[in-house]
């Protein structure tokens, strides 16, 4: 089959080995899968990892036979915890220390014809939910996941650093609060896909000084991203982090403490939850796609650095 | 009247003059004054503060004439916030950006004979706790706002890095709430002191590898000792920030977003449930105390470094 791998270099290839999933593992036939920082990131030798990348996708199941899902369009969630130690016993499957991650760790990721994923990781997708919708679930649910670890009130002013596909998504998922959101973003020209997805998002490219936002959200990709959040909010407020960005990096301290600031981790979130807001139309994702490449596309994007808006990998043809 | 100063040198001087405090503030004279870690960063230069250090004390008010307060033993708050700026007036007083601060900003504090505050910073004090105790009001205090800002849990793990003063008044709030704490210390010895104080408190010199704590204290006052707590906590963790330590510091910040870690900057805290613990008996802090000292000895406790255990400055003679 197509797959773009990486082993310390990247490539096209047409020969990868189908997956051969066991009995509890499904075979999906990737209809598109999305382009990611993160791929990015591991084309470049992040995370040191071999294999097929890509972890954002849609696709069908196609395999094997009496599976429950079986000719249905799905979406996967990433993570594959082991399910027996003690993190995944407190519920953290999300965090095990010896789970594969699909496309980032220990297990064939997406750009491919052919994924396979253990069942219990699909979410079937809503009829009523397009391919090119449904492609944005993981960064969705990883946007969405700020709510889940931080309680953001209706009269609250957020702030997202970062005018990216993740920034936009944060923000889109901020704005369903009530919150007064505002994008401190590099695009002037993003105020087009801000207007096309339709939440009440502010965008600027400049912060004004003197903000109190009561939440920052750095969705930046960059290491300058995490310290512009941290100036923007209140004392007591909160930063969510989305960026990984490898290595140390210097952060004066004694002002968080002082004025009590929260910086709060945040990675993959729940699939369910995201699904139902596309549906519902309260956050639209498809004016975040800017371009539906081939896969013989993909190694030239990843090589070209991070696209600023989402490229999506056609595998259907 | 006695003080003990700092103008870019640290002075014992006896002819300081008196407050004179105006119809707001209250005028009361120090019996005990605790010495902080804080003021040994200040006899450094910390925070450009000139004028009379300190503040943590208990004392009697004297005056003016009409103080409700007026001859009660009272311990006091630190923060003199604006009162009408919008920080002010969202409830995030101790944050004000032009409040001062007792010995810190601004204000002076509480290494002298006489020291004067708002009266609505003061808190009477129970006649069943003595001087010696109350005189750690403040200081716990700031180990309570722990658990006014972070969720612990009775089925909790909790680890506290340093065995300090603060470090063990964390540990026994920590305690209160009946989870499992550990102090990672590197002072043996204090295994005496936590006898002393009767909270159920481990004691180790290393922490365990492999450990997953749910929540991480760092008070251990130096650089090593945010990364060392970060270390400590299991995915989805919450570790909260005690130390303030000037300047830049290196932090690998990838792995907090992948493990999805809190850091909880965290300062002063609420002074009513100190005491309420102290007359309680949960929480017992005079065998924190490791000497208590004269007036003339302060400059050269200082600038000998930050001691181990309390070291409590008698003004009454």
């Amino acid at each position: 089959m197509r797959a773009i791998t990486y082993d310390g270099i990247l490539k096209y290839v047409d020969d990868y080995p189908d997956p051969a999933p066991d009995q509890d593992n499904a075979l999906i036939r990737v209809k598109y899968a999305g382009i990611c920082d993160t791929d990015v990131q591991i084309a470049r030798g992040y995370m040191d990892f071999t294999g097929v990348l890509g972890h954002e996708f849609v696709g069908t199941v196609v395999g094997p036979l009496g599976t429950e899902l079986l000719g249905r369009r799905v979406v996967g969630e990433i993570n594959c915890p082991c399910g027996e130690c003690e993190l995944c016993r407190r519920g953290l499957g999300k965090h095990c220390r010896s789970r594969t991650v699909l496309g980032i760790a220990g297990r064939d990721g997406c750009f491919a014809d052919y994924v396979d994923l253990p069942e219990t990781n699909l979410h079937a997708v809503p009829d009523s939910v397009s391919d090119e919708a449904a492609v944005f679930t993981e960064p969705l649910a990883a946007a969405l996941n700020v709510l889940q670890e931080t309680h953001v009130r209706s009269e609250d002013r957020a702030a997202v650093v970062g005018d990216g596909k993740l920034g936009i998504l944060a923000a889109q998922v901020l704005a369903v609060t009530g919150a007064d959101v505002t994008i401190i973003g590099r695009h002037a020209e993003r105020a087009g896909v801000i207007d096309a997805v339709g939440s009440p998002i502010t965008i600027v490219t400049e912060a004004e000084t003197g903000n109190n936002y009561d939440v920052a959200v750095d969705a930046s990709g960059s290491a300058d991203g995490l310290p512009t959040a941290v100036g923007l909010v209140r004392p007591g407020g909160t930063v969510v982090m989305k960026t990984t960005v490898a290595g140390e990096h210097a952060l004066d301290l004694a002002p968080l403490v002082v004025d009590e600031i929260k910086l709060v981790g945040n990675r993959c979130g729940p699939f369910e939850p995201a699904l139902r807001l596309i549906e519902s139309g309260f956050i639209s994702t498809e004016p975040l796609i800017e371009r539906i490449i081939k896969p013989r596309e993909v190694v030239e994007t990843l090589e070209s650095g991070v696209p600023g808006l989402k490229y999506v990998v056609d595998f259907s043809t």
